[in-house]
């Protein structure tokens, strides 16, 4: 069991007090709106560009705030740590993100997320606001969960995000956007494991337990049971049970070009990213399949979770240019 | 305690698995070398430029090789876990770095990064590299320690390479490079705490005990003992006990300039690096100081250690241009 100490006040500020200190920290690319609380573009809404906008529970940090700035989303939805925000909190955020041009909303399959972001969209359409929504299920662990019908949300998400914000940068309409966004997820897939488990922090004890020689294939971004409980294994072999079944359900063939995304789920130091890394891309190679563009780090986490996910994405000459387009956010830039 | 589980397989081989599958994924900016082993800019050494060098033991990743490339290092030089690379292997990497204007290396003050890489300079000006050396000694934590005589260095590291690699590249002479990187070393500086202990991989237990309610103001980044054990306090309060040493040795005045720069150790969630951020900012805004630049995430990490450290630099007009400069690196770009 991992420590459950924090570097926190009370734990019931902890989304605010952070949200504060990453307004202050960035205020040259973002602004934040507190009641209801989002976290937009600075400088607000580009007259003729579509919106795009995301949120969900905190806990995920840098998703979904430290994706907002040029290139990528113009805002995002921070719910209380592993909880959705709440429809009068997404609505004003999508009425924020709008340029006139419309807005996508992209949303994790959860069924809080779901429920609360067609709300949402509801009252922006009530307000003659044009949107459209996607809803990412990249992970590939199980079908139907503890919070989701379907597949769950997750990693994928910056895939979408990237690549939707770079589509809307270029001046793409919302039905272009939208578009992309879906060939994004149709192309897309990710499969997490968790060494040990995060405390939220107004819970105080970790979200699930694992003895001291177990860990979780599958697990979900919340800590939701994923496929299997099985002994710490070798990283080769924890990474072989990752990338097997994203590569089979993306079907990938030799000569594919794919992007391979490393995601840390907070605890897990970067030189164990990079040992994953190195193996998924031996397994890759071995298809025949060439990784032309990659990700490795800390991008869509579970809190202090120590564990990681691969993601795979089916690249095409479009996608390439979308993901390597100019993005300056808080955590991704280049 | 936390949990002693790794990504890992043979605990000798995490440094070269991790090193091998940073190369894979940075081929664009950096390359790997092994036997000796080093990581150098892509490309190789730059004619006329002045080279930028440093390295230490890994387990603090990114920090070094994740900031080699344009704009910071000319190589870096991984040691295994928490130990010293040897002058065989830092040698090679200085003279990867000489484009034939000199070699600037920085070093962290512990002993034996120290005596090291003096050998190694031996060795390469044996060879006819001209080089110059700075001590990066920036914790106020304790006056030596564990592994140090003087003050360690830290997370300013991050500071020295940024702003010593910008030099180089707009064509300063190694001598002017050497004054402006002890300009940054002069006017930098740093405390960290610790609320649980890392793993050395080969080890396999955590490298020192807090229990479950204590936590190590002045830790520095391989465990060593800082100034106390206390028992969990506010964040906000931690956060002064940081950030008011920090201030005070650098005799801050109303109306100065810094850059402000709160590091994660490896296991803290970013939401608590912001609540950091917040408090040090408001604490920097009482005594009248200007936060003009900040730097927020895992940049000098003790494998995956919970804790923070809070850094100071104090700014002038070059320092901030330097800063501001582009960077390509794995770690660090704009």
């Amino acid at each position: 069991m991992c420590s459950v100490k924090k570097l926190i006040n009370d734990p019931h500020d902890v989304v605010a007090e952070s949200v504060e200190g990453f307004g202050w920290a960035h205020s040259d690319i973002i602004a934040v709106s507190f009641d209801p609380d989002f976290v937009s573009r600075a400088g607000g809404a580009v007259t003729g560009k579509v919106g795009v906008v995301s949120g969900g529970g905190s806990g995920h940090e840098p998703l979904h705030a430290g994706f907002v700035g040029v290139g990528m989303l113009d805002a995002a939805v921070p719910g209380a740590v592993f909880t959705s925000p709440t429809p009068d909190q997404i609505a004003p955020a999508i009425a924020a993100a709008d340029g006139g041009a419309g807005v996508l909303v992209i949303v994790k399959n959860y069924t809080g997320d779901v429920l609360n972001f067609e709300t949402a969209v509801e009252l922006a359409e009530a307000d003659d606001i044009e949107t459209s929504t996607v809803i990412v299920n990249d992970d590939v662990a199980v079908q139907d969960s503890l919070y989701t019908a379907g597949r769950r949300g997750v990693a994928g998400t910056v895939m979408v995000e990237k690549i939707a914000g770079a589509a809307a940068e270029r001046g793409d309409s919302l039905a272009e956007v939208t578009a992309v966004a879906e060939r994004v997820i149709a192309n897309v897939r990710s499969m997490g494991v968790a060494l040990a488990a995060c405390t939220v922090p107004h819970a105080g004890q970790p979200s699930f337990d694992l003895t001291d020689d177990e860990i979780e294939i599958g697990i979900g971004i919340h800590g939701e049971p994923g496929r299997q409980r099985i002994p710490l294994a070798p990283a080769d072999t924890i990474t072989e049970m990752l990338l097997t079944p994203v590569a089979d359900d993306l079907a990938l063939v030799a000569g594919e070009n794919v992007l391979l995304f490393v995601n840390g789920m907070g605890g897990t130091p970067a030189s164990e990213l990079y040992i994953v890394y190195r193996q998924a891309r031996k397994l890759l190679d071995a298809r025949g399949v060439n990784v032309t563009r990659s990700l490795v780090g800390n991008y869509v986490t579970s809190l202090e979770m120590q564990g990681a996910s691969v993601t795979v994405m089916r690249l095409d000459p479009e996608l390439i240019a979308l993901w390597d387009a100019p993005v300056n956010t808080a955590a991704m830039h280049w």
